[in-house]
This record gives structure tokens, sequence and C-alpha cells, in this order.
């Protein structure tokens, strides 16, 4: 066996560990969703709940049992030997304003990184057990099968999507209306999930700013596998310091007229 | 028996009947989700799809078939005896720039009046199999279980909801800002399901303008029926000449403070 080999065989183990933790946080997150919860406001201004530190708690704990040589990168508990070889991303809810309007479209984010690139993603909605998932170069997933992005070409026949206007600020704001101006359609609301809609071939831009790595590490393959494309607002691949614009296209064609708008 | 008894008893045989047919029709509106549609372009530049029209086909069919001495008043195939002592208000897909996107949280809307006052309304989200329910004067109902609304009392703990901000036009954009800026959050998406999460207590306020009498007459007995009120934006009763503003709120103390935000 050669060491690609070895590397495939422990890559496709390490997905379904994270598969099975997804599920078994959905517990947690599920327990606390529409109950009487305490809203706490991050220094970010952003909020969190018990729900949010518990999954991620879990999520931690499970990683660090199986795999103690890993590192990890959360958004509530911060970085753990992220200089390890393989380094995790977890967003536990991603959607914490969702989570706390009793709207059921957040989700549980968590990305493997191998050297820094990401060789793994899963966004799995625990609300309506709906799950993307990718490992390395092979299709995205969704509900057991590949997904795939839609052959729009055209700006004007396009659905755009963004969790809400209020994430742009200063010159991002005429950004987004260039772009909302020359599509066919515009909507809000989604965070991931609007990512996991482009995967699938239902909707074919998504824009958004102010997102941070494990906001945007597990969706990125999951774009990609599925035959999009993600990258910042200049066009530039994402990575740790990406500024947190995002633009996510159903293809190249659409990806290039896209950041043509936004730059105008 | 007395003339109340026996009302009672049609009506929650009526609202048996309505139940009913919008399971029914779930496996129209769910066999055309996600999946290749032609859109087509409505008068008012909304869009329409072959699952709005079966949709509203077969509910029509059905309440003619059972009840046909009835009214209807349809979003897609308009008016049909509505002078009649009970006229059904239908709205076969609720979300229909949802439905097109992917997007799970559109719904079908199905009022009954009774010379002109509601009766009963349902609120039915296929893809998610949730169902509010109001009959008369009794609890709203979701899940087989009476919903209650929240008890907050000041607009700067108050979670907004609104489809889109695109929805307000002209004077409309300066009152929806005002009141955003006094709650704690706004969020956008949901068309008929911001209203079964405000009855079901989990958000404060529903903010909306351009609304037709299908898109409230289903809504507005379920948000009564959990103790929220419902009006326009001058705080008058919805009728079917409203105008297409509404605001919603979860109890008499936050409608008075959010009415004098949009006025101000």
């Amino acid at each position: 066996m050669n060491n690609f080999q070895i590397e495939q065989a422990s890559l496709i183990e390490m997905a379904d560990f994270a598969q099975e933790i997804a599920t078994e946080v959905r517990k947690i997150s599920l327990k606390w969703f529409r109950h009487p919860l305490t809203i706490d406001t991050k220094a970010d201004e952003s909020p969190v709940t018990i729900a949010d530190r518990q999954v991620e708690q879990a999520l931690r704990t499970a990683i660090n049992r199986r795999y103690p040589q890993h590192g990890i990168l959360g958004e509530e508990f911060g970085l753990n030997n992220v200089d390890a070889e393989f380094v995790w991303s977890i967003d536990p809810i991603d959607g914490t304003r969702s989570f706390i309007s009793g709207h059921p479209l957040w989700g549980c984010l968590l990305a493997l990184l191998h050297r820094g690139q990401p060789v793994m993603g899963l966004i799995d909605i625990p609300a309506t057990s709906e799950r993307w998932l990718r490992i390395d170069q092979q299709p995205a997933i969704f509900a057991g099968q590949p997904c795939r992005t839609r052959r729009t070409t055209s700006l004007d026949s396009a659905i755009l999507y963004s969790t809400t206007p209020d994430i742009f600020t200063g010159p991002e704001v005429q950004a987004f209306e260039s772009l909302s101006q020359s599509v066919y359609l515009r909507r809000f609301g989604g965070d991931c999930y609007s990512y996991g809609m482009l995967a699938s071939g239902h909707i074919d831009l998504v824009m958004e700013a102010g997102l941070q790595p494990y906001d945007y590490l597990a969706v990125a393959p999951i774009i990609e596998g599925a035959g999009g494309i993600i990258t910042n607002w200049q066009g530039e691949p994402l990575g740790l310091q990406s500024g947190g614009q995002v633009l996510a296209s159903a293809n190249a064609v659409l990806h290039r007229q896209a950041l043509a708008r936004i730059a105008a």
C-alpha cells in the first residue's frame, strides 16, 4: 500500500468520524432549539448561547479523544495545536441569529485541513436532517447522491442569496447593490444553507462579507466539489486571512461576470 | 342542538377537510420542489410556476366538490362566488421566490371566511411537514399543541422578521428602517413562515408591505389565536382592502410601541 492509498483510507475514516460526531451533536443543538435560552453577546457583538458552546465542546472532546495529535480551530473556544498536520475547523452553530429566532436553517460546519489545505467539508442542518459532504477530490454529496451546480451563464437569469444586507458595510454596500441590480432575483436568509442550495443547483450566487474562516472552510470544498467556484471579491482563493468577503458562483462564466459587477 | 352548536360542528368538519386537502396537495408541490421548472412572470412581476397552478387547481376542485355552495378567492385563478356565506382563501404557494430557489420555507395558506370574517386559518409548510392551525375562537395549534406568542414588552429586546427589504417602496423604506433601528435583531427570509415563528413564540414582530388578502387572511387568525396582534401600519384591522401593509406583534404592548416607531 503506498502513501497515497494510506492517506485516502485514513481520510475516509476521518470523514466517517466527522459524520458520526455531526449526527451525535444534533441531539445537543436540537435539545436547545426553540427552547428558552440566555443570549450572550461576544466581543464582535454577535450572539452566542449555551447551545453553541456545548456543541463545540462536544466536538472538541470527540476529536481530541479520537485524534489527539490533530489541531482544532473553533468559533467559540479558539485555536489548539493549529500547526499540526491535520486541523479541524468547527462552527458549532452557523446561523446563531436564526437559531435564537426559531428559524430552522442554521447548521453545524466541520472542515478538515491537511497541511493547511481543506480535504473534507461538511454542512449539517440538524432541524431538517440535511447534510452536504465532500471528501478530498471526490464529488460533493447531498442526501447520498452527487450534487451539481447550475449551468446558468448570464447574470440576468441568476438567483443571488445573502444572509442579510446588514452584513455589508461601507463600500461593500454599493458592491452588493451593483451585483443585486444585475440578477434575476436576490433573496436573504440562509447562512450556510445558501451554499448548500448553490451546491445542489437551486441558486446561482452567494455574496457575503464579514465571514470568518470557520464560516467558509467547510463550505468551500463542497461548492468546488459540486462544480462551483468560491473566492474572495477579488477572485482570489480563500485562505485563513481572506478578509471575510466571499463570492460563490455556480460556474466560472457566471463568477467572472459577478466579479466584474462587484468591481464596477 | 342550537345554531351555535351546528355551526361549531360544521366548522370543525370544514377544518378537518382543510387539513386533509392541505396534506393531499403537499404531494403536488413537493413533486415540483427542487425540480426544473419554467418560471412565468405575472402582471405584478411576481414569478409563478406550474406548481402554484396545479396546487390551487387541486384545492379548488376539492372545495367545489365538497362544498359546491362555497365561494373561493385564490391567488392564481381569482374569485368565484365570493358573496357566498362561506368563502375559502387560497395561496397555493406563499413564497414562490423561495420555492424556485430550492429554499424549503414556503407554505400553502388556507383561510375560511364566514360572512367576511375569518373563522379558520391554516399555514402548511410541506417541505418541513410543519403546520399551524386555528379554528374559530380556539387557541392556535402547532404540532398538535396550543402555541403562544412571547411576552417581550420592549422593542430593544425584540426580534423582527420581514421577507425581504425589497418589499418596501417609497416612504415605507423609512418606516421599516425606523422600526429596524429600535429592535434587538432584524432578519430576513420567511414569507408565511415568519408568522408561524411569531405564533410559536420564537420572534416578536413581523413587518411587511405589498401583501394581498390571500397572504394574510390565513395568517391573521393564527397570530390572534396565539395571543398576538396583527393590523395594518395604522393599527386598523386587516380586511379585504387593507392596502398590503401588515404589522404583527407578539402582544399589545409591543404592538403599540412598534406602531409608534413606524409612524415616527
